[in-house]
């Protein structure tokens, strides 16, 4: 509970140079909100100011305006299986004048939430789910430089960002860097859906021997739907969050950030990534 | 369906020059994702590839592992009172021997989803939930000078971004410039949220004489957060969708976007840019 930045160990990566250091994460974890009871939304967030979040949530979606509309806002207690509080859910009662909204349309991106919301619980969830193992044999090995080449090949194949400024972009490469897929969309979850979309049609799951590339930052859900895929690599041009390595580390998926230029931190899944070669790539 | 981009026609704002000029804006649609009939999800998307990203989002939820799992997709005709297909609801069905997740969770935020998913019933859905109009008398007026200044008070003030580069952040200004409130979160909808649910609880909605601005870019839901919120000013560091501009001109909210050095696009609500003063300012 309000714990803004979370501590990991980094492989860091600098124009050939490897080291290990400590490195700072944003904090993710997931929030489960309540309406009078009623499981209502769940969304992955920093933790602090948590109610002030629900209650701003609610606003916008139209249920509360002043407020006298707030009753009060409560963690909830008993959300897992020991009775633990795991301070991410919380429950928003309402003055009883509220009008509430008809929530008609279902919809559960964690299909495990009923044994207790928490950043465990969403790792838990996805490994119960994995259809595919990450099962790549031999190892996917790739070098440092090979992976400093991708986002200036990703910026090269996108054809709508330059006018825009506005599009996320996700690539599909072979583990030898070749392009396999690139789709862009405003939202960078669903690029991603859109690449591993196109291969379930194709018959081309799991991804084994692939790395994907993502113009933005690495988030838990990012990480998942790598994970799922049976994808090995997953690379990011920006930061990852907390839960998004201790994902990649359970699963054993390769997780790499801040990958700019010759520079690149690997934050799980080391083993993939061939360091010998660094030094002599430069 | 299927356009990727948008045209607009923007005022744009270079170092004290104004001129309008048209701009090419990345395209936002809802996509409601049914699972053999049952509606699932609603993601905002830039329409193309709608199948392909249906199927992959059914892949990360643990639905579909392998093609044999999808028998087909479809679009939806009859979403609108009219019949017509607005391209916006996919639904997917599945082969008879696949598992469906136990989908307990409900969550809606389009309140009149019902009344056809597109663009154009977003905004409808934003407009008849809206409990405060945009109601700033006088009209809040600000110039290109002090927006400029903005962004470089939200780096001085976020005090996580710089060590982790995973942030998002939002941050809430009078209509002079002076800094109310700034929240970061992992997800740019959240910091939103928390400053939103923040002044909620102080008693301060609506927000009628504030300038919001964010990080990142300007999405459907950001503005239709400021909306909400009764913030007649939203400005981002980086770019709106099509959908968030349609949003703004049809409520009356300023929207600005690309706000970096002296330069800002204006894509709505030009009435509240002092654009008198900008040649003086620079």
């Amino acid at each position: 509970m309000g714990r803004v930045t979370e501590r990991r160990k980094v492989l860091r990566i600098r124009d050939g140079a490897v080291s290990t250091r400590p490195d700072t994460l944003v904090a993710e974890e997931p929030l489960e909100i309540r309406l009078n009871g009623k499981p209502l939304a769940i969304t992955m967030r920093t933790p602090g100011d948590d109610f002030a979040l629900a209650a701003g949530f609610l606003v916008s979606e139209g249920v509360l305006a002043t407020a006298y509309d707030l009753q009060n806002i409560v963690y909830c207690a008993g959300a897992t299986v020991d009775g633990s509080n795991t301070y991410n859910v919380v429950d928003v009662r309402t003055a009883p004048d509220v009008a509430l909204p008809d929530f008609t349309l279902e919809r559960n991106v964690y299909t495990s939430s009923s044994c207790g919301l928490c950043g465990k619980a969403s790792l838990d969830a996805v490994r119960t789910t994995a259809r595919f193992p990450i099962a790549d044999t031999p190892p996917v090995r790739v070098t440092p430089g090979l992976l400093a080449s991708l986002p200036e090949r990703l910026r090269a194949a996108q054809r709508v960002f330059d006018r825009t400024g506005g599009l996320h972009a996700a690539a599909l490469f072979t583990e030898d860097g070749e392009l396999l897929d690139i789709r862009e969309d405003v939202g960078r979850h669903n690029a991603v859906d859109k690449l591993v979309g196109r291969a379930l049609q194709n018959g081309g799951l799991p991804l084994s021997r692939t790395v994907l590339l993502v113009s933005g930052r690495a988030s838990f859900e990012l990480a998942q739907k790598a994970v799922m895929a049976g994808i090995p690599v997953l690379a990011a041009v920006s930061a990852p969050s907390s839960l998004a390595v201790d994902l990649a580390a359970e699963t054993g998926l390769t997780l790499v950030g801040f990958l700019r230029g010759s520079s690149m931190n690997v934050y799980a899944g080391e083993d993939r990534i061939a360091l010998q070669d660094a030094a002599a790539q430069g």
